[in-house]
């Protein structure tokens, strides 16, 4: 653990409010579920989302289908996650914003790290898209890490020090976390929908550092009963 | 159909071959197959894959589940897809490189356009790489159509029209759909592994347009035996 601590940028306190308490996440149980072949036909972006929250086991189930850990040993020894990523960097980090306050996934060890108390659901969608501002529980916002690619524990190439190569690398391995959260919401009935957000005010709000970048968000909740 | 004919950036013929003939794709049966849960779990890369071709069937599961129809109206009354796009612009292509020739996959008919009758599987991995060519039957090659974008039939923001934006869409998109064929792939003990390319001999032998950007490869066979 000690080595990929050291990977981590250290984000900077945030200034708005003090972080809540860490949420220790169920272990996820997917039991058996939807088949692969249901979830992809089942597969679509649903903006209409109600406020419900999803209920802890849920949240959990959710985090792991979208970058957790499925084997001990993965690539070059170190943990493999359910997305791939380039050079197995694993630079693609997930906040987690809900009502009470917002956080980081810790895939390893399988929890939420508290980041701040505010409530920054709002600031996930994207300013051209404030009309479409819902009361969905859960804003899953994508931050790169830059830092993770340059000091990469996988194969060493000179791309992950070329700056358009980095976002060719980042943007890509988000989208392979934002397909499998997809699929997992459709294969549980869940809505989800990838957009914009406001990438200032949450780098700002999540005291993030020069080498972190918010990329994207995606909302995930019940659809909305029409 | 014709709408949709009008936003393809329409490819110079190739000069190196003659194309080889369509492929006509079975209609996609993925049966009950496997848990969405078991294929997260067995998700990996895997780059040591063998030469035995995939049963057309199989190939045909396998595009579906890439980006394939999923639903005949989706966003905007279009055709849906497995993978989600920005504004639903439906800009990532891809383009199968078998050993009889190279081909698009044309979602909306699920049907293998030819591109040309050479192989070129050994361009789909990159130069740094090339110690890890492999026989590998199939590989997907992800092409950004940025006419797509600037065109699309979907919610137009300004975005679209920036070249930075349009990098960031488009390489998430790929992600999108490389996510699907890892997954699937994982579902079907079949082997996967994302990779850079040999973008300019791509570009060029698959007959591109300058709209068109050739982005990354994806490599697809049964694992090899060791």
């Amino acid at each position: 653990m000690a080595a990929h601590a050291s990977r981590t940028t250290a984000p900077r306190s945030p200034r708005a409010a003090a972080a809540p308490e860490p949420i220790a996440l169920p272990r996820p149980r997917l039991g058996r579920g939807a088949s692969l072949s249901k979830a992809l036909r089942a597969r679509r972006t649903t903006r209409e989302i109600a406020g419900r929250p999803l209920p802890r086991q849920l949240l959990s189930n959710l985090l792991w289908a979208a970058c957790g850990v499925n084997r001990p040993r993965g690539p070059f020894g170190y943990a493999g996650l359910t997305a791939a990523s380039a050079s197995d960097s694993q630079e693609v980090d997930v906040y987690v914003a809900l009502e009470g306050g917002a956080y980081r996934f810790d895939a390893a060890r399988h929890r939420l790290v508290p980041v701040t108390a505010r409530d920054l659901r709002a600031l996930a969608i994207g300013r051209g898209q404030r009309a479409m501002v819902t009361a969905a529980p859960v804003q899953l916002v994508y931050v790169a890490d830059v830092h993770k690619l340059t000091h990469t524990r996988g194969f060493q190439e000179p791309g992950l020090h070329d700056s358009e190569t980095q976002k060719a690398y980042y943007y890509v391995d988000t989208g392979l976390v934002a397909a499998n959260v997809y699929l997992f919401a459709a294969s549980q009935g869940l809505a989800a929908w990838f957009h914009n957000c406001d990438r200032p005010a949450l780098h700002r709000a999540l005291g993030l550092g020069a080498g972190q970048r918010v990329l994207f968000a995606q909302t995930v909740g019940y659809p909305a009963r029409r």
